[in-house]
């Protein structure tokens, strides 16, 4: 607000975006689980990250019965129930730690247990007032549809009885679209955040999406490419296909009138840091490097499956590779490779989704990455064959939270009568650089993807290995601890006589 | 001599061991081309190290040709020609540098060149007499027999009519079997290493055929596993069974009397030192750490083949792999992966043979890791499921080229009537260690191995996209230099209108 030099008076609605699928058990009152004394110590009554991939025989379990029981939901997530989303979490919780689930009276994502926080008070603790849920957290993420709601009784009370029951009881209140007013800010909240008690608070939006008008996109067949440690590439189409391993196809649900199609990859940042972190070099000595390398780095080919292959084989125990290594690789190799695995992951993605008929035109990056690395960009534009822009505001997710702050506060306080005039009001792409594609690079990286996608089939040899690989133990235990190799013992020593010469 | 308190006379014998295929062109006088004033800016004219590895064209065509041709050689070499042999190596230099090839008097192992050098003075050019070539070397590096001598010039010169000259004016000189007296040594190389003028010269050896008498050995069915930079096992058996990918099984090529069967792994130590190098961290503080970890580092997987795949596969192009790479991958794992992989490599080697026909009843190690790293060993002992002893010396492939150099002084000098007397006289294994397979290792370890096995498939997706990364460019040439991302144009903006909401 300092900085800014603005008045709590301008300030005329608050957005709310959030990871997502983040989410925690609460207390009826809003209190997280794990505030609470006999819960502090009981790690599922924290809050789950989005990238807690520990709900794995839940998502398998999940996923089987919803396939035999041929839930027609299903399509709209490519088939698959990803290992991040909602259910899966709620039911490691209740198979893992049942104090916990019966303890809980309401589960909730994270941004959801904001907004709340925001508009019921005292904060930050609210003891009565609904929650008001998001459309776009729970179509994404907990398989919720406006036309037919949460999947059947049925199907909940076959994969667990205590999952029908917590999805019944638990999962109270209101579900909104973002940029509708949730409530008004609280007392308490307008004096911690220095802001006007009442202003109207949007319901909240998870923060890939809130990419898109971020962005400065209003229009359809645009992908936006929000990139950070993981990245998430959002779209809206007039088109809705069902798609196979797209994570999710929702009708409003990143702008309204359109189908929001999310995609995505896992790890992106978070694999160049694990890269420049394990060879112990920066980020600026690699990418100098690196860009000295030809496409293909030289004969090094990556899967960028470091934390799981989100789209399009969704696919949490897949993990990541290095093919063609030599004596004399060296590390610049293996980043640039990682790089280029990622823009063949991207090519994949925008691949799987014009074979199946959806239309996609435009390109524009937006978050940390893009802007920090160049290389990457046009190693991008390259891959892709396609002309990319980048988002003026570094900052795309929060602008689009505050473009979605400002749609609450409606027309009167804004003068923006639609989603499409807030966005061109308030964010735009930048004018002083666009990447293109470079003949040359495009027709090496041809080749290369084609060799990206043998390595990446969805049934090949590879993904078969590292899903096995990861049901080995992590850690030594009951082995030998040591090795002591003994003398050579009488009934030990090699019968050679028998073959001597 | 003056460490080991030693008269001239006492020396009876010397024995010269050489890595092979390690082969130069000369002149007529002994000369190595490379220290002649025209030559020694030309690369092709200077010995070419067993793993220089550019005869990659050459090696394909050769094998192409002996196949359509049923060349019946070709059978006692897995039927492959490897790209670390002679004949590639000179048919490279008559291709790429002809006017090397027709500069050169002589073709010759570095082995053999060295005996000539000892045996023919004036040392260390000689002027005059004939090379001594070693049947070992011609046996296993230049798919010569005794029974059939070089294949037939036919087949050379359909390969190209300048190697077909080659092989009958340039390959001159007696074939002899390690242990037989080459020559006596010269007054001029007595001089330069403190000897006695006249000492019996051995004919040359493979270095790591000669680790087999100098691990003491003597018997069929024991595998000698040389291990260093690379590492080649090897083996005499009573049995003669022709292996596909079995780089050799040569009559009386190791030991008289038995056939003596070569096989390798291209790198092993190399790889850990790259591996080292590349993570700027100490060996001991790797294996450290590496042995607190479980079988299957953790679930990281790697193919071993950072320079090639000797034996079963007999492909350079191959190159290594890690599989199983995530965010909490520590540079540990991929360090015990790569001992895990070379081990696995040794046990499909094993297997291999059995499966053949071929028995392998017994392990002894020798060379320079073995002793360093009981990490490895015991890894070694697991994967096998066998026993494993260690030679006494470290330096057990000089060793085995001093019983040589003894054999070729005779049995008035040394008392030694047979091979083995004199092996069993000289060499032995340590009787204070042996390795034995741990219950639990094992069972894990088979199931790892099974996964190597699927990655390492001969015509599996792996190896086919090796083998097509390596043609990738590894220069960045004519491609553009730098990322210069230019401003939007008016032509360039993205035509949203259209699409507008």
């Amino acid at each position: 607000m300092r900085d800014g030099r603005i008045t709590p008076d301008e300030v005329v609605g608050v957005g709310v975006d959030f990871t997502s699928c983040t989410m925690l058990p609460a207390a009826a009152d809003g209190t997280p689980l794990c505030l609470l004394d006999g819960f502090k110590n009981v790690p599922l009554a924290w809050p789950k990250l989005w990238k807690h991939h520990a709900a794995k025989e839940e998502t398998d379990l999940m996923n089987e019965i919803a396939l035999r029981r041929k839930e027609p939901w299903l399509a709209r997530y490519g088939m698959t129930i990803g290992l991040e989303w909602f259910f899966p979490k709620l039911l490691e919780t209740i198979r893992r730690a049942p104090q916990v689930a019966a303890a809980a009276d309401v589960w909730l994502e994270a941004g959801d247990w904001l907004v709340w926080q925001l508009i019921d008070g005292p904060f930050p603790r609210c003891h009565s007032g609904e929650v008001v849920r998001s459309t776009c957290q729970a179509g994404y993420k907990a398989l919720w549809n406006a036309a037919t709601g949460y999947p059947p009784r049925a199907y909940f009370a076959e994969v667990h009885p205590e999952l029908d029951v917590a999805v019944e009881t638990k999962l109270t209140g209101t579900l909104m679209p973002p940029g509708n007013p949730a409530g008004k800010l609280t007392s308490d909240a307008a004096r911690l955040f220095g802001l006007r008690e009442g202003t109207p608070v949007s319901a909240a939006i998870i923060d890939a999406h809130a990419g898109v008008p971020g962005a400065g996109v209003a229009s359809p067949s645009t992908m936006v490419l929000v990139m950070g440690t993981s990245a998430c590439h959002m779209m809206n189409s007039r088109v809705e296909q069902l798609v196979p391993g797209v994570a999710g196809v929702v009708a409003d649900g990143i702008l309204p009138g359109y189908f929001g199609y999310e995609t995505g990859q896992a790890s992106v940042g978070d694999a160049f840091a694990w890269l420049v972190d394990t060879f112990k070099l920066s980020h600026a000595e690699m990418a100098s490097r690196a860009a000295a390398l030809p496409p293909g780095s030289g004969g090094v080919l990556a899967l960028d499956w470091l934390n799981g292959c989100r789209t399009p084989l969704m696919d949490g125990r897949l993990s990541g590779a290095f093919v063609g290594v030599t004596l004399g690789t060296r590390p610049e190799q293996m980043y640039r490779a990682l790089m280029e695995a990622t823009a063949f992951g991207l090519r994949w993605i925008v691949d799987t989704l014009r074979d199946a008929g959806v239309p996609v035109r435009r390109f524009v990056a937006s978050g940390g990455l893009p802007a920090k690395s160049p290389l990457l960009m046009q190693v991008y534009a390259d891959v892709l064959n396609e002309r990319i822009k980048l988002a003026e505001s570094e900052q795309s997710v929060a602008l689009g939270a505050a473009i979605l702050g400002a749609l609450a506060a409606g027309e009167t306080a804004t003068g923006h009568a639609s989603m499409s005039q807030a966005i061109h009001a308030m964010a735009r792409q930048r004018e002083d650089v666009m990447y293109r594609p470079d003949l040359r690079a495009r027709r090496e990286y041809d080749r290369v993807y084609r060799l990206y996608r043998e390595l990446a089939e969805k049934d090949g040899t590879v993904g078969r290995v590292m899903r096995e690989l990861r049901s080995l133990p992590t850690e030594r235990t009951q082995m030998q601890q040591e090795i002591i190799p003994e003398p050579v013992a009488g009934a030990d020593t090699h019968p050679e006589d028998e073959d001597e010469v």
